[in-house]
């Protein structure tokens, strides 16, 4: 494709783009695909002559779109917002139209020093010192594993330099909550921590870890000889925003000497609101920091922010320096494939760059803040209709509720009342009006919902209110 | 960003990207950046008022355009190509766009299953059975990882799910080469193995490894009561494009139980030429390969393919299924969460899809073909002409080479041969002709010069070779 058809191809595209994000409304938001649908539809073999880009424009609408659940739609709160904002969809296209790539500062120094001011922009809008320093990983599961990775380094005296950790004789230990993340059970696994060096610590009933019982954990590990070495607390976890003690969690972490390592890839967004921070009060004794802004602040997938107080250790852990990346620059400038596992980076900052600037963080502040009310919004109405339970605290944007409607209790008739809580959770998604998320909560089925799409006003909050309601009745 | 802003300012940056792809050739090819000069163009807070689009794109030209080393010019010949095709930046961009992520299959049917059927187009183009399913990943490095998680796991009967390597009392040995690329070397660090039980096994003098030499070190670890593990073959070394004889290696492999990881990320594109194919003879004894569409082959990075032939152990490696990720198709959708580190993906496969269509197997065929008859026309030239050498085969379209004036052999002048090459190098990259790259090569620098930049024609390659000569002599 040459430049001249690039331009008249990327206009036909813009406009594609825009009349889809313009569309969103009356779509259906879950895709309804079948499994294989799709692939059905798709030639088993590669063309061995060229299509016309008409065609593959034609694809986006025929085998495409309808394969999609739409993570834009102003109803959309499954799972956690992902708002790709527009501003940051073109930086993305800048990055990927300049073609650069990130192996050495030297092999494209703007990659290098825009990643540098926009993750400290971040820091500042997020309140955080300026001992922290930053990189853009793809998710908060690879920033996860590399905070373990550095945990168990530090603990271990870089035994990577001498017989890796199956040379270590006494195990290393791993504190998470049940409330964790998937990934950072799978990053200790895939650490070679092993499973049975994992301990759940337990929660209080707001799913809160408790600090008490972690140390209990790592006082019973000490005794039996074996090295506590990583803790990791949730600001905002997945299930129900669930907001660990930071503070406290970081006290234990500095007395026996573990790693803290915190995940706020949700919550992370909500600190450039003064009045959230007090859910990583205590964030400044931590070692290292995930927070996603392709969630709900608004940058495209994949961005996530991990920021360390001490960046020459997690060089230590991750550099490599073969002579062909070597340049007279080294040492005067940052090299962020020594920050994370790729060597080649894309230019992410760009469309991060792209969106705080096309915002302005004010704007971003306002409408953050919107979600937060509109949450607020629903809670009360759930609260104030009979049969209807808020099960944790709400934090954030999002809620986690149930229907129990008269005789269906959650104590007696516990499987009875899962089967009507998948039973309506699934009609309402099948129906098109919005995609929420049911989850398992202490054992039993609930349903999140989860506000906070760009474009969800208090009209769509109301319109799935009324829809949820309805559908329980069915 | 409204739809319809996003419509205006995407056309706008689109032009933008046409004028920058179509402009390229009378620009210095390497960045002329000084350390913190971009920064210093950047305020060091974030704006707290939004910003019009205009003074972003403005910025594009007066910030970033500046620091960029070109990879997509006619005369860049550093690393490797990146070709970053203008149809698939526009299959990037329809990703974006569409602001869809991949958690499960549920989450955007049409992401998964467009994966598996690009993803199976590029097995065929390779020649390989359909014994192999794969995926993509951001790179080789992340790859390559994986495959060492997977050998680990494999060798020790799943001790993630017990102890973790660090309850495995028996250390595990990975066997690599010196030419293995530095991805290599820093996964099996990671992986938790330890510098003491990776084994660099002595190569020919064609930098290949010497599959003699793996038979003696795979003997001596066993008879020290250590667990051969995993080794890991290249097809196309970074330095010399080099190529481990696979067939052996594999034959080894199968006898010991060791994993064998095939890293093609560069060789791997040139597979669609069958008469590149010896290059991975063997290929099919393989336990995992990595090949790189995002390099020589043109897809906008990052595009790295992830082949094994146990998908079942990958998923039992890397799988994670936390309730809220669960859907009624699971058990008869492929979740691809569970095929690498991250859980959220972005639909990587529209730039893969978009290349293969609107080029044709053909067209990518003949343009690999073109880049190696440009090799070896080079390689001509350079072993025709006094005072120039050929350091290592020209498998490919990459040529290692040295200017050894009359007085400066490398055997009794080697530091000032040094000297002479770095001082060649630079001045040439600095003279914004070409950006080629030194590396070393048994101990003394040489230079790299790799072809295969999509609109590099003879005349190019030329040119660079005029200039090289002229700057030995300055």
């Amino acid at each position: 494709m040459t430049p001249e058809e690039f331009r008249r191809h990327g206009h036909a595209l813009i406009d594609w783009i825009a009349d889809y994000r313009a569309g969103l409304e009356p779509q259906p938001v879950m895709a309804r695909s079948q499994p294989g649908e799709i692939r059905a539809l798709l030639p088993a073999q590669p063309p061995a002559e060229p299509e016309p880009f008409e065609a593959l424009l034609a694809d986006l609408d025929r085998v495409v779109r309808p394969g999609l659940s739409l993570w834009q739609h102003p109803r959309f709160m499954g799972y956690f917002p992902a708002n790709s904002s527009l501003a940051s969809v073109l930086g993305d296209l800048a990055s990927t139209g300049l073609g650069v790539l990130g192996l050495s500062w030297q092999s494209s120094p703007a990659l290098t020093e825009v990643e540098e001011v926009a993750v400290d922009w971040l820091r500042q809008m997020v309140g955080l010192s300026p001992e922290w320093s930053g990189v853009i990983q793809d998710t908060a599961s690879t920033s996860t594993f590399v905070a373990l990775l550095c945990a168990r380094e530090r603990s271990t005296g870089y035994s990577m330099v001498r017989g890796g950790l199956q040379a270590e004789t006494q195990p290393l230990v791993v504190y998470v909550s049940a409330h964790s993340h998937s990934s950072v059970d799978k990053a200790a696994l895939l650490a070679g921590f092993g499973r049975e060096h994992i301990r759940l610590v337990p929660h209080d009933e707001a799913y809160a870890m408790q600090p008490e019982a972690l140390a209990a954990a790592i006082e019973a590990d000490l005794a039996a000889g074996r090295r506590p070495c990583a803790v990791v607390a949730t600001a905002g976890t997945t299930a129900t925003t669930a907001v660990d003690p930071i503070e406290a969690i970081g006290a234990l972490a500095r007395r026996h000497g573990l790693w803290l390592h915190v995940d706020s890839a949700m919550a992370g967004s909500a600190m450039i609101l003064p009045e959230c921070r007090w859910m990583w009060r205590g964030i400044e004794q931590a070692d290292s920091i995930v927070l996603n802004p392709h969630k709900w602040l608004g940058v495209a997938f994949d961005c996530s922010i991990y920021l360390v107080r001490d960046a020459e250790h997690l060089v230590r852990v991750m550099s490599t320096n073969p002579s062909y990346l070597q340049s007279s620059a080294d040492g005067q400038v940052k090299n962020y494939r020594d920050w994370g596992l790729p060597l080649g980076r894309r230019f992410r900052a760009l469309k991060l760059w792209f969106l705080i600037r096309e915002q302005g963080v004010a704007a971003l502040q306002a409408r953050l803040r919107r979600d937060l009310a509109n949450a607020q919004w629903l809670a009360e109405q759930v609260r104030a209709t009979p049969g209807w339970r808020l099960l944790a605290p709400v934090h954030l944007q999002t809620l986690c509720l149930r229907h129990e409607p008269p005789g269906l209790d959650a104590a007696s008739q516990g499987e009875a009342l899962d089967r009507h809580t998948q039973a309506w959770a699934e009609r309402l998604n099948r129906s098109g009006l919005t995609y929420l998320t049911p989850a398992v909560l202490d054992g039993r089925w609930m349903v999140r919902v989860s506000i906070g799409a760009e474009t969800t006003e208090r009209e769509h909050v109301q319109q799935v209110w009324q829809a949820m309601q309805r559908e329980v009745q069915a």
